[in-house]
């Protein structure tokens, strides 16, 4: 039987979700909702731009999507900020349905927000079902691929994660949350005010310290402006010479005052690749390359992908570190 | 507290297990055993060349060991065939506790031998413990690292494996196993006769179809020398021009009539480096280069490293796509 999924969140990263529930074999979109008064009423179907109706329209409340559908799971892509989550994950475990979300900070929360991961944890606990925050990043290429590369090792010394990625291709939310176009001066102000960068990598951090075992006392996470040489134009935003084309941010963790995590990630308009590169110092030594991880397909697939695993999770708050190892699955239901 | 491991064969693998059971944190190494009257009543300090004495012997009655030793797990790494360590798992699990074993065909046996897997997954379940079958390759390199990449996929198409191995620095057995400085003719007879060749591609093989859904019609497993064009040399064996200085092995599983997971293995004298690539292609198509995993001691670190695992898994016969991600831990016990 399909897995009977509520997509709760209908951006950019939520629709990409829904289209890829509603494609796949093994899942079934069952509701989904949004707090959108344009979108709500719509068939998803024609919201997604799918060839015909999928006799499903955008529901605008969450409690009573929930009282009045048969359901497995939540799907919930709706921000980055895990307290701006809890109320709709409130509501969710009341109805005791497990949860895999794209909220970047619920990827790993235990060290930035231990008190909000207590309180989640407990709550999905009482549900009796788990809680999954994950995506590409965080979620996998800066934190999963480490973690299972560590399996090969007798010892690790500290690890090196480098993503760098050409933002040409992606959606422009993205290319907006790199401060692609933006002067120098203004791309500074926003990250002085947190409003640019990659949310996330604190998180990754954090992931991979908790699976070896380090006790991190602090995480830095830096962002720069890539400035561009030459004027660079995606199909979005034309970026001038000497404007911002992305971010370079670099997020180390400290263990007992020694930076054994290290994390450098670039994204920007023109970039000669998308790759994705780790390095584990122990023993022995490791490099691995990985190429084509393209961000928005790869963000809702990891999703997707991680909801089988959710649904036999022991019940509580769980990372990509707890979870049975999460695939593609095409073999139907 | 530490896990108390037992550790049941001292061959080359299961002597590099037992090192990092004793040299690493989180481990105790409690009881050895072989069947070797030349190692029986040996300390194991001694045996592996460490430092002083473990004040521990091996001892050569499995099933006295069990009974006088108080223990968490069995490290298991006697022979490469499932049928030869069934009574041993018998034993242990008579005695109701987990084993980690680095024998081949226990990594994912249920394609090639579904009657035995069956037997032991129910004494497994009975016993309400979890048996996991590991080591590099299979158990990683060609299954698992494949099998975690397709998490970043809306689709899988089909898989491909390469894995290229410089012999020269690996143990004499694994040197012996891949028929380095044989001649030709004599290679080929003792590839019919089954004496030759990597142990576990089919595993690895049906491990990832097991993972993408995919239910394989037929398995092919096909060794060929690789023949010196020169000289070539490890401290070990010297290779002549013209006889084989290892092994090209081509693993294929068929899905209905369609070749969709290529395994290539080359592993041999003088190759010019180690490194593992694996591609799926599908949405995304993703390209993974991993430099480094040297084959014994990545073997031991992978099983060592499952043991964790093993413990918090659900009982039965697991393999290592039901494991929570393996991965090094040094926070100690």
């Amino acid at each position: 039987m399909a897995v009977r999924v509520i997509q709760v969140g209908l951006g950019p990263i939520g629709e990409r979700v829904l289209c890829q529930v509603i494609e796949r074999q093994g899942f079934e979109a069952v509701a989904a909702v949004d707090v959108d008064p344009e979108k709500v009423g719509r068939d998803v179907g024609e919201l997604l731009g799918l060839e015909g109706g999928r006799g499903l329209a955008v529901q605008g409340d969450l409690a009573a999507t929930l009282a009045s559908t048969a359901a497995d799971v939540v799907a919930l892509c709706t921000t980055s900020s895990l307290g701006s989550i809890m109320s709709d994950m409130e509501t969710i475990l009341g109805a005791r349905l497990p949860v895999v979300s794209t909220t970047e900070t619920l990827s790993y929360p235990h060290f930035a927000q231990p008190e909000l991961s207590r309180r989640l944890d407990e709550l999905a606990q009482i549900a009796g079902v788990a809680v999954v925050g994950t995506g590409v990043n965080p979620g996998f290429a800066m934190d999963t691929i480490p973690i299972v590369l560590t399996a090969a090792c007798r010892n690790v010394d500290s690890i090196e994660v480098d993503r760098l990625q050409d933002a040409s291709p992606r959606r422009l939310p993205f290319q907006q949350k790199i401060g692609a176009g933006l002067a120098e001066d203004l791309f500074r102000d926003m990250v002085s005010r947190g409003e640019l960068g990659h949310v996330g990598l604190g998180e990754s951090i954090a992931m991979v310290a908790a699976a070896m075992g380090w006790k991190l006392d602090r995480i830095t996470d830096i962002v720069e402006p890539k400035i561009a040489e030459e004027d660079v134009s995606s199909n979005d935003v034309l970026v001038k010479k000497g404007q911002a084309s992305g971010i370079i941010q670099d997020g180390t963790g400290y263990c007992d005052g020694e930076p054994l995590i290290k994390m450098h990630m670039e994204a920007y308009l023109g970039a000669p690749e998308t790759v994705d590169t780790v390095r584990v110092f122990g023993s022995p030594n490791l490099t691995s390359t990985i190429k084509g991880i393209e961000g928005d397909v790869a963000t809702a697939s990891v999703a997707v992908n991680a909801i089988p695993k959710a649904l036999v999770a022991k019940p509580g708050l769980r990372t990509m570190g707890d979870l049975p190892i999460v695939s593609w699955w095409g073999g139907g239901s």
